[in-house]
C-alpha cells in the first residue's frame, strides 16, 4: 500500500478508536453513577424479582441480590447486568449529576449476537423522555419520543425532538412497550447528554441524606442488628423497590 | 483520499469495532457468570493458594481472598484476575446458563505484551472439552481436543472437533499441559458458544440451593455468627475449594 | 474496493484493535493493582475529602466512602473513579509488583469530551517521576520530568528522560501543578513500564503484613467489633489517608 494512503487509513482507525474509548459516544453522560448521577428509586417501577443471586453461609441465607435501577446508570452492560421491570411498560427516574439543558439521550441494550436467546424480546421499544422540575412532579416537560430499533446498533443515541430551553436535573423515562417479552423488560444503560448549566444549590448534603439510602453491593446491612433472627425477611421488606439505593458523590470530580 | 474510498475504510473500521464491542467474538457465551453460568466447584481442581489478598482490621485478620474458578467465567481479564490451579494439569467444570448444543469454545489468556514476566509460561497448552449429562459424570462425551497457541491472539476460539448432536448443560474442560510454569497454570477466561436448546426444567431453585454456595466478594460471611471467636479459621476450612461459590440467577435476563 | 487493498485495511484495523485490547499501550504495567502493584499510603498526599458516598442502614451511618490513591492503579477510568488530592501539587508513591528498570510512564485522565464540566481543570500538568531505593527515601533518583498535555490524547505515555541503569520497586510521582482547578487535582491512572529484573526477596509475607492494611471496598470492617458504639467515628479516624489500604498478592500470577 502506498505509504500516504496507509497513513490516511491509520488516521481513520485512530479516530474511530478514540471515539470508542470516549464511552463510545464522545458525549458526557450526566446520568452516570460514578460521575454523580443517581436513581430516584421511589419513582421507579418495581424491579422484576428474579432473585438473581442467593448468598448464604453455613445454611443461613444472607442476602437476596436483586438487580436495581442503578444498573441502568452503571457502565457494565455484560449480559444480565440490566434493570428488569415487570411487563412491557415502566418508569425510570434519574437525578443527574448537575442541572443540564438536555440535547440527546442514549439507550443501550445487549447486542443481539450476545443474547442467550438469540433475540431482543426483552429490549424496550417505544419510550418517551421528560424533564421534571422536582422529583414528585407527575410528568413534566416532554423532551422526546423515541423507538429503540431492534435491528440497529446496540447503543442508540437520540437527539431531543421537542423544543426546550429549560435545564433539568431530574429526568423521567417512560417505557411504553417492548420487543415481545411477556414477563419483563430489561434496561441495560440509559444516558443523558447536554450542556451543564450550574450546580443545583439545593443539592442535598449526603450527611443529611435519606438514611435508607445505602449500597447493598458495598456494605453489609445485616450489620445493623447482629441479633436479628432472620435478616433476610427484614431486608426483603426493606429493599422493596425504594430502599437501599446509594447516595453517590456530593461533588462531581472531573 | 477519495471520498468513496474513505467511506469503505470507515465501514471496515465500524464493522471491526462492532465485533470488538460484541465481547470480541460476536458469539453468546453460555458460561458467562452474569448471564447465568456457574462453576461446579466440587468437580474443579483445587485452586493454587497464593493468598492474594489479606483483609484485616485493628489487627484481626478478616478474610483471605483466594482466586476461585469463578474468575474463569467473569469478563475481567486484567493481569492477575485468573483462576490458578497447581501444576500443569487440571479440571474446570461449568454449568451453562441453559442446555446448549456446543459449536465452539474460546480460551483467553493475558496478551504476552502485558505479562509482567514477558512470557506465557502459566498459560494452558493442550486441553480437551467434554459434555456431561450430569455433574457427577466422570468424563462424558468428548467434544474437542485443542492447543492454546502461545504465539497466537490472546483470545482463541475453537470449533468442536468431534461430531455431536447432543445438547449439554455441564461442560468439563480438562487441561493437560501448560507452557512451562512449574508451579501453576492460570485460566483467565473460558467461554462456551452454541445453540440453546431449552431451559433445564430441573434447574434448582435458588432458595433450595446448596447453602454453602455464597459469594465471598459481595457478602460478609463473618456476619453469620458475630460471636464466632476466630472467623478466619472457619472460613478457611469452609472455603477449601468447594464452598462459598455463588448461585447466580435462576432466570436468564436477555 | 480492490480485494487486496481491503485486506491491507483489515490488517491495519486488526493491528490497532489488538493494541487497543492490550491495555491500549501494549506495555505491561508494573503498578497495576491486580498484577501485584500497591500504594505506599503513608507517603501519599492526603486524599481530598469529598465524602463521595454515604452508606447507611435504618438511620445508622455505616461507611463514608472515600476515593483512595488505589484508584490510580486500578483500570477503571470512568468519570469520577480517580484519586483526588487537595490543591495542585501532591505526591503518589507506588510499590511495583516487581523490581523494574523503568523505561516509560503513562498518565491517563478523563477524555475532555466526557468531562461533565467540559474542561480538564482538575487534570495534573507538570510532574516528575523518581525511583526510590526504599519507601522512606525522600526523593530518590529523578527518572523524568513531564507535562500532561490537556489537548493531547487522554492516555499519554512518556519515556524516561534521565539516564538510569538502576532498577526500582518504589516509584514516587511528584505532581507540581494542574490545569486550573483551585480545590483539587485528580489522578485517574498512572502506569509504570519497563524491564523486570528480579523479584524482591524481602517482599513482605502478607500474613505478617501491617494489620491495618485492609480493603474497605471488599470487607466490612465494622464486623471487628459489633458492640462498637459508633463505628463511623473510629473508621474515620482510622482511614485518615494511611490505613485500610489493601495488601494485594504476595505472588504475581502471569
Amino acid at each position: 500500500m502506498v505509504q500516504e494512503r496507509e497513513k490516511e487509513v491509520q488516521s481513520i482507525v485512530q479516530s474511530a478508536l478514540r471515539r470508542f474509548s470516549e464511552d463510545r459516544t464522545g458525549l458526557a453522560d450526566y446520568a452516570l453513577e460514578s460521575g454523580g448521577g443517581s436513581i430516584v428509586a421511589s419513582r421507579c417501577s418495581q424491579t422484576f424479582e428474579s432473585k438473581v443471586a442467593l448468598l448464604s453461609l453455613f445454611g443461613v441465607p444472607l442476602w437476596y441480590y436483586r438487580q436495581s435501577p442503578r444498573a441502568a446508570i452503571q457502565p457494565d452492560v455484560q449480559p444480565g447486568n440490566c434493570w428488569p421491570f415487570r411487563g412491557s411498560s415502566g418508569v425510570l427516574v434519574l437525578r443527574l449529576s448537575s442541572r443540564v439543558l438536555p440535547s440527546a439521550f442514549s439507550l443501550e441494550h445487549l447486542p443481539k449476537n450476545l443474547s442467550p436467546t438469540e433475540s431482543l424480546h426483552s429490549a424496550p421499544k417505544d419510550f418517551r423522555v421528560y424533564g421534571l422540575r422536582e422529583e414528585e412532579e407527575e410528568e413534566g416537560i416532554l423532551l422526546g419520543t423515541y423507538e429503540y430499533d431492534q435491528d440497529g446498533e446496540s447503543l442508540q443515541t437520540y437527539t431531543t425532538t421537542e423544543e426546550n430551553h429549560e435545564p433539568f436535573q431530574i429526568i423521567l423515562v417512560k417505557f411504553l412497550s417492548n420487543w415481545g417479552h411477556e414477563e419483563y423488560t430489561c434496561i441495560y444503560r440509559f444516558r443523558v447528554h447536554g450542556t451543564p448549566v450550574q450546580a443545583d444549590p439545593e443539592e442535598a448534603d449526603p450527611e443529611e441524606a435519606d438514611p435508607e439510602e445505602a449500597d447493598p453491593e458495598e456494605a453489609d446491612p445485616e450489620e445493623a442488628d447482629p441479633e436479628e433472627a432472620d435478616p433476610v425477611v427484614d431486608l426483603e421488606a426493606d429493599t422493596e423497590n425504594t430502599a437501599l439505593e446509594s447516595q453517590e458523590q456530593d461533588q462531581t470530580l472531573d
